[in-house]
């Protein structure tokens, strides 16, 4: 069986890897598609991020979808060749953040592809993947790509949580990545009234037009667009931060009207922030991390035609043009969503 | 009539003003006491703060409380003589913030001894004072110095009230000053089971201690206490930052929980904040700013005993002493709340 | 111009009415399309409902869209001939409930075809319609009979919001009448994973499904059916009452959960509630009422196809067989929403 | 050891029991003090409340303090002689609603003197109890008696989450027997401006004053006297029902304003109420049962002085005259809170 492994930055390979029969509870999937997620970048291009650090080589890859290849003992409810999108939440359901229903925020989370704890949880980016059942949702219906989309729509539905009700909320996202964009679908099916985007790459401004914004400006080129919304202390009800830059946090706290919700989903160190005009505006600011009970939803909302995410899919290589595959996730003129197909 | 007016920095003069009667709906009060504010010694020490900059002699002032000595005409409910906390927000009723229940957002408050607009607004440390009879709350029961607390102690109540419920909860208080230890009494009266405070002068935490802090740590001279309550990601439900530090507030948020709430009470400009702190531990940094309808709470809550307040006056000054009151007020390692007598 | 009048019960007549040209700020709109409501029913059948009686005769209606046909004096942002959904809640927007935010509840609503004040609030079944510019929202895209569905749809949307967020919930919806079944679209709308429904007709359950609802039980035919969802002391986790049947009430709160939300939608009298269940269980009983800003957003959700309520449309007549449309209404083996063609 | 056991209706007796000694992070208690609660009492006259009936003895009795006589195996944290107050409440810890973090409504609770399940769950009132260290709450500097009030106010401290933020808030309170004038005391500590109390029997309002009601109603003498409250739609913010009849529930519904909460404490089976009320004020009945996390809270509260219980222990009589003050507790003429003296 083969696997995307990276063992030092810049060092990606595809390497070979033994699997054995999935134990009881669990299910053995042939993957189909693997999305490639910012975090899989970092640890390609840097050898992390922060204090994280790369310590031995990884199994990259979260963002997964297959079909049941295998069933182990005692399992139900799945069958032979269905496919499913897996979730890579794997909390250990009895430490006191899972006792009182912040699971996310378990503290011997094994999440996929992470080298916080050391040995490293070994990710997903594999022919053939063992898991529990639980994690696998059905996806009948989607085609591998969408369902392999669950993840990082599960992140931004957890994000929305932290924001509250969006339904007739004027809502600004800065940052149109993939997660960015993924705000954008989301906010428009949780009901918002007017989405405006900001990015500096036309390229996904265009995509964040697609997927529900009835405004995008790139704000390298027309720096002083978002001034309008500053008159009479701000605008938007909601914000998402996607970007993880100081700046667009800043800009953007600028025009959220006071009261309003900053919901901080990019990742960063320590940013300077404006912080008299969350006082002075009596802004929320917000953090967000992964998710746990949203990834069955994530499916369910693609399923149930509530949001259409397949533009958002740029590209799918095949596995043995993995490398190439990160390549291209790194270049923003012309990526978004980077997949990788392993069939 | 004199009043207390700063020409500019470091120039504070009691100066004669002259008074008319008061008009309809309105009362003239003979000042009592009036304590001395952070933003009142910013005006005195720098000129302003931030972008707020004297334009123009200013009567400075807005923590006040008096006795009825006239009643404009339709006034009822006042009576001559009455001692009364005088509220130093006047919104205009009529923005879009007003008629959404935002009063303390209006884009056109006219608080008492404010250089924001320009011409400022005028403060209230004047021996006569016209005002509107909604203005005023009636505080027999109370001395004269405690109504005066009614002012910073409203500022607190809206604080609290960002933070949501604090029944049972764990609550970490950085800054002691006058504004901290009254987050210490209102966490206390609003049911918090375990209160630690922080500052770096040993004269205003021991005043935290008698207000209601459990605990409190000098985190000048012992840098490493907090480190106790980081592990399994913190242990503070939430936290009122208010000392306007940067390093405190960095220091705080490593202390609370996941999904805990840190309420942003010191005044700053650009801070560096720890965001991958914010996002990790999905914080909820929650920006204040003034108050409108809790001032007669505030008043109410010292009447009916819940909180004890007297013990944060730590000097009263003559009129005539005003510019040592001013200096005294400035000085952390002897005054707490300084006010001045009026009378 | 013809207008529908109501004279007393059982005497609805089509009458001939005068009207002015628009004032400043109004518009003059020629009806396309009024849906009958449950209430115009009431005043058909039974001349009232409760202790609200017809004294004087009263146009009924006020589920309309039509065309703009006449522009008042300073109306800007509508167009002769634009297609628009006219919302008929008119608050006085100065009493205490419209200045906190209430609007719903104005002391001084003037509500379209509603016989609470006398003189009563004349509706708007009529040929032509003076309004205010800014009742009027533009439904380019929609059918008008669409269109008009945005007033019901809009009594749901407000009663979803007293339901919380239902992301991921199990949802119970009693009474499959046109705001039944609008329910669980909304439900659906707003992330539910799973939707219930009871009526006692088949047709609407019929509809149920197509709008969105799991399942559907014929609590008639199948009385024991929501016996499976009563272990463990319930199931869902809100309820949404759409009957007003004191029964369906008691039958749904046994199945919700502790702590779930049950919103009553269906107007009743006094009705036997099990207070016992409530207490043990925690549940939440919540009342709901019409709507306000809410309307524009029902006009969005059908836009951008979050919402597809065409099928719930069940019959068309035109206005001179308003009579025969109104006995339709009220016939529910074969009638979901009844409109009047008033072109 | 002495124990109140109920054999059948009126059949209250003095039974000998043996005890064990405590096991491991057990401690044994020598009881001091235990209060009568409604339900002990509707065991005594009826044998039962609602679906609830006794099969066999059953020692009454889950209000109750008392010192520590012996140390289990790893016990900590408590010593020899401490005065504490003994949590009734004993949840699985594991079932759903546990693992959820709704512990007071365990699907396996074990709370004393229950006679749900059965065998039926033996109750506190006995010379000596053997509990879970982790019950018992250390009570020093309160009185036996006090003590002893941390169960039924941890009721009502359970019931005031359910109302929410009462800040400022009007509160109606109907019904004063021991829960009402608790009810009092909680809203006045959590800043309720204006306090109104009915009840029918005068004793019960005079103490209703004592504990913090601006103004009392009898509403057997006094009909008319809520009448006051109902111009407007209603003029208290919320409400806690805590008589248990339906005629105080539907009056007091009447006087809450538009979107105000009432908490139904008491217990009642089928209740008659104004649905149309609820529905067009948009009225949040919300039910609460018991509590659990609030206990060590309401000790809290007492100790550090937030409110003064004191006055409502109406009567203490020595363990021998049980059935008496079982009697005496049954009138409302002369009784408020009867306690049990176990020493």
């Amino acid at each position: 069986m083969r696997a995307v492994v990276i063992h030092q930055k810049m060092d990606l390979r595809i390497d070979e890897r033994e699997i054995s029969p999935p134990g009881p509870g669990e299910v053995q999937v042939r993957l189909a598609v693997g999305g490639i997620c910012g975090s899989d970048l970092h640890y390609y291009q840097h050898g992390g991020f922060g204090t994280v650090r790369l310590k031995e080589p990884m199994i990259l890859g979260h963002e997964v979808s297959g079909h049941i290849a295998a069933l182990g003992e005692g399992v139900s409810g799945l069958s032979m060749g269905d496919l499913v999108a897996i979730s890579p939440s794997r909390p250990c359901g009895h430490c006191r953040y899972c006792a009182s229903g912040m699971r996310n925020q378990c503290l011997n989370m094994r999440f996929y592809g992470s080298a916080m704890p050391f040995p490293h949880i070994q990710g997903a980016f594999r022919e053939l993947l063992n898991c529990d059942a639980a994690q696998c949702v059905p996806a009948a219906g989607l085609s591998p790509g969408e369902a392999a989309l669950a993840e990082p729509f599960s992140v931004i539905l957890h994000a929305a949580r932290q924001a509250g009700d969006l339904m007739g909320g004027r809502v600004l996202v800065t940052g149109c990545g993939p997660i960015g964009v993924l705000a954008i679908a989301e906010a428009r099916r949780a009901g918002a009234i007017e989405i405006v985007a900001t990015d500096i790459a036309d390229a996904a401004l265009t995509l964040a037009g697609r997927l529900g914004a009835d405004r995008t400006i790139n704000v390298a080129s027309d720096p002083d667009a978002l001034e309008s919304y500053l008159p009479n202390k701000g605008y938007f009800d909601a914000m998402f931060e996607c970007s993880g830059s100081a700046a667009a946090l800043a800009q953007g706290m600028a025009g959220v009207r006071p009261r309003g919700v900053v919901v901080q989903v990019g990742l960063g160190g320590d940013m300077k922030v404006p912080v008299q005009l969350l006082t002075a505006k009596e802004l929320r600011l917000h953090g967000t991390f992964r998710f746990h009970e949203e990834f069955p939803l994530a499916v369910e909302f693609m399923r149930s035609g509530l949001v259409d995410l397949k533009p958002m899919i740029s590209h799918t290589l095949a596995l043995d043009r993995a490398v190439e595959a990160f390549d291209l996730a790194g270049d923003r003129s012309q990526a978004m969503k980077v997949q990788i197909d392993f069939n």
